[in-house]
């Protein structure tokens, strides 16, 4: 049976996990990036990780089939990482040579989102036969897209698309720190609506958040549970705009399922029931709808998960 | 060398055209649709047509490889086309089946804006082995969308993705006859420019454009082009949303080429050069944009040879 190790690599952390052919974790663990050492101690790091994981599972390493890291920012020609804002010192960082290099295994890179995207359908919410078109909307510090056609991930002709968070939702509206104006991004990441909150706050309007650094979107959700006015009306206009999204990803895509992860849908049937109540009001009446609207059900083992997976895809027998 | 026939049904007329293997266009004919003759006169009338073209290129009709047809409305299951607005009598009309029947060959049967998008893919504006990626616009009375990936056409989980033109692009714009408000075809295809138009003349706005009743979208592009001022509103903020699209559809899609296609492209570069500059100026610079946004060449043609290269496609060797 194959076994694969994916890495997620993190500002903060890596976390890993060795998986068996059937996405089953055997071994676990995370540890610090130790990011300020630059490219090459990072890749070290993932090096030691991985190894870890086989001590972990009693695996001899030429046993481990492949090695799959998830990582940030765009990719180019020949696994190399174009930049990664997180990541101190990396520019056209050649990982998938790195990492080749270090661990004498095979190796697959793969954009972080996506790997969330690929593990939430390998194992999570979109796990299965029956599902094989999916998209994964992570509501993070920004908003990470990943999708699945036909069970394969999806990247464009220059391992540029899905690049779901900055898709226009408001031509007019808010600045987005890409260039763009309007991306969704600012409307519906846990970082947009807790800044949104901050914002109203700050411009005085009357709420039940006093402490506007101790605004959090989680704190925020929990306000409009409550019945705070202002901060329903943030949740409200986050959850529009994701559903308007949801539209046009279900004119473009025809997926099956659409599975919101990250640290904002932590808020549950909070976030789920709005954004649904969205799509439904505004999606067209001329066919039945055939999607699922759902959370994710991995949230942050996805990556590493995924990224596993994405090392079977591309490097199984 | 193999033969394919691919049969465009409209509304008015069935445009029909007997392919080469590598595309080449060895007959082609139109004859009047008569749809008013519901759905059994109409595919006796596709039946005609194929078989007039295999006369016309004195081909044994045994020697046709496969017959392609390009179909307005939605499609489920088995090849049957749900619903058809522009002609009558056809609800759940088993085509596939029926033309199978009838011409006794194999049948491919594909959406006409499907087809369109395969026909530039193939011998138009993205033809060469290069274009792998593409997308296709069809701006005629409402807007038709068709994806390429990986040189292969995109259809989705049910058959109901690439529906481009109802890609919300102004939230709280105008309602559009298939339920949702703010689709883009609302804003950027022939109809809603000549209609934009016509409203304004109608609220009593100056215009060279003086006799509501003749105002078509061309009519609104030349006078944009001799300085009418309100024509050139109306072809700027349609030129507005297109390039918004567009940017939206290089981050989901990430294609290699965006082709134009359908009554508002014979504008030419008035259309292109301003979708371009609302493109450039709303796009990220985070990194360099790969993407081409041009012109199709095959306009009317585009659907046949489409669906002729469906049916290779599908049904070939």
């Amino acid at each position: 049976m194959g076994h694969y190790i994916g890495l997620d690599l993190g500002g903060t952390n890596i976390k890993g996990g060795l998986l068996d052919e059937a996405g089953t974790t055997v071994a676990q663990r995370s540890i610090p990036t130790e990011s300020h050492g630059g490219p090459g101690h990072v890749m070290d790091r993932l090096n030691t990780l991985a190894r870890q994981l086989a001590d972990d599972a009693t695996l001899e390493w030429d046993r481990v089939d492949g090695i799959g890291v998830g990582t940030p920012g765009p990719l180019g020609d020949g696994d190399v990482v174009l930049s990664a804002p997180n990541l101190p010192g990396w520019k056209n960082v050649p990982l998938g040579a790195g990492m080749t290099e270090r661990t004498k295994r095979p190796v697959a890179i793969v954009n972080d989102a996506d790997a969330a995207a690929f593990g939430e359908f390998w194992t999570g919410a979109g796990a299965g036969e029956s599902i094989q078109h999916m998209i994964l909307l992570t509501l993070g510090t920004g908003i990470g897209g990943g999708v699945i056609i036909n069970g394969k991930l999806f990247s464009g002709a220059h391992r540029a698309g899905a690049e779901l968070g900055h898709v226009i939702v408001e031509p007019q509206g808010r600045p987005c720190g890409c260039g763009q104006v309007g991306c969704i991004e600012r409307y519906a990441s846990a970082s947009a609506v807790a800044n949104e909150a901050k914002r109203r706050l700050g411009a005085g309007e009357a709420s039940s958040l006093t402490s506007i650094d101790e605004v959090s979107c989680r704190a925020v959700f929990e306000a409009a549970e409550a019945g705070d006015a202002m901060a329903l009306s943030v949740v409200e206009e986050a959850c529009d705009k994701l559903g308007t999204t949801c539209v046009n990803l279900v004119r473009i895509f025809d997926p099956q399922m659409i599975v919101f992860g990250g640290g904002m849908a932590h808020a549950g049937d909070a976030l789920l029931s709005r954004v649904r109540a969205t799509f439904d009001r505004r999606t067209w009446h001329v066919r039945e709808e055939r999607v699922t609207l759902t959370l994710a059900t991995l949230f942050n083992d996805a990556g590493f998960i995924g990224a596993a997976g994405m090392a079977r895809a591309e490097l199984g027998a």
